[in-house]
């Protein structure tokens, strides 16, 4: 039998980068709609795992990242799906949420094999990390209403090659856990 | 000082796996490209790294699978690309030229910081291996007259992604070794 | 020219594994000389660098580690070798301190190319380490009164192992930086 | 149900590196036994896996290697223990026999969770092999007669070592098989 997990993307983040401009009005649309699935994955007890970008900082650890997010001009956008006490944590320094991180040892020990990705961004992250679990016999299913992008071309592309080329399953949020 | 290989992707290959329909054409263009890419090449002393796919067979080597690519019937395919006595190889399992493969370890060896990528398919293994040597810091440029695609639109988006996103030089062959 | 960087390994700790019995012993011997160690290193701008086991908590980051540690019956052996406002992080899931995490990584960044291993297990975490750093041509250094081991006849033939086949220098701690 | 693999590391070898003379005495003791073992595992489907060192050579594959070796001067140590139709084989650029090679890939796509360590040297692959199958969670274990070491001090330390810290069993090769 499969096990699932809810895995979010860089969503503790202080939206300071480059590009954060062309991000925040898709991050918009998708805070309550991840809040949403967040809120049934925890109810049934899906296993939630925040994976973010550690942004160079090798001081600090998640609970700083987080204070410093929700302290942040945009805790509007951090606070809806922000980590409980249950949530699971990777930090990682590049692009894929596998690149020499320990979420595949992580995901083997829970004996989970099948990964819900949200977060951002649809055509970088989300895609490099539907790639990677591809490779790694993970089976992907991606809620398009629950990843964000920076260009909306270049994310309709992303989620057509996790479809056809990595196997992934393009869904609706409210198609999970309803 | 920046020191550079040609990395060929994936044309060893008997073309009888699914979807060759679809991308022989796109190959068919690109092998005469490649053929002039290649000789430029090592007219100049530049590494040429093969890198392929071993499609299963662990029994077999890189110098059976060449017989066998020459023996089926679209060795005119791989004629005008094959490797010469100076030729590097490199086997993989998955699609990344980078997964499990020992390939990041011969470059570093061997000093070289900058790949030229070519082969197949764009929207795949090529858009994969541009993302694992970014992620590696590795510098690419990819020739878009020396990579054949199955889905011409999915390409054009793989050399949108590769540009802007994984910081990759996309040039004409001629450009190259001119 | 080279940068080195001082790697101290598994200190946070609660000493409440299988073992720690057999381990506290040499531990005590190890504090005040890498408390020395540290010092010096600090003073001389040696960027110092944690790896430190998870111990399977996902759910906890490196902050709460250490206040675990700091508020257990053996605080003495961790308040000496504490990290400071400048340390680096890198948890690690497994025995080596390059299995699946970013250290590689963060090594390469920093332009660190020589290790100075510290820590515990000698026979264990220590030689497994300056292994896979050996393998990565990172040059490794081991103090060997900074070292903590289970088995004193096991520890002594590691350090022979890391000497004789992973090129490493086996030194007295009042060598370095003095 | 576990599913048992035949390891054979470094046997494919000209015997001209480095320390050979101490190596090959070793080696001469345990081609035989080794060559028993073998038969059994064919005889008893167990599928048989060779990880040789490439010995830097980028351009030759294992066809190659097993001509050179068998055409060298030490063939007699070769010949009864080289590989038929049915062996697999990775290469692999250094010491591990699973980094930075697909073995990892192999033995999960083979659903196959438990490794028979055999070949050289004891004291350095053979135990870094034993290592990185602990760290992936697959069962090692180790026929003592069946691996050839340089120093037979390190080499008993070495094997504790993998009883102790690695969970390896430590067996004689008539126990295996029989």
């Amino acid at each position: 039998m499969s096990k699932t997990a809810l895995i979010i993307i860089d969503m503790i983040n202080t939206y300071e980068h480059k590009d954060a401009d062309l991000l925040i009005p898709s991050v918009e649309s998708v805070v309550p709609v991840m809040a949403d699935l967040l809120r049934r994955a925890r109810d049934r007890g899906v296993p939630v795992i925040y994976v973010n970008d550690n942004f160079g900082e090798w001081r600090s650890h998640h609970g700083e990242q987080l204070e410093q997010a929700l302290a942040g001009p945009r805790a509007d956008l951090v606070e809806p799906v922000k980590p409980d006490g249950d949530s699971l944590f990777v930090l990682k320094a590049r692009h894929s949420i596998f690149f020499e991180t320990p979420l595949s040892y992580l995901l083997t020990e829970q004996g989970i094999d099948r990964l819900v990705l949200t977060g951002q961004v649809t055509e970088q992250c989300v895609l490099y990390s539907a790639l990677d679990a591809h490779i790694r016999h993970f089976d992907v299913v991606v809620p398009k209403d629950a990843v964000a992008h920076i260009h909306a071309d270049l994310a309709e592309a992303a989620l057509r090659m996790m479809e056809r080329n990595m196997g992934a399953l393009i869904r609706e949020s409210h198609q999970l856990w309803a």
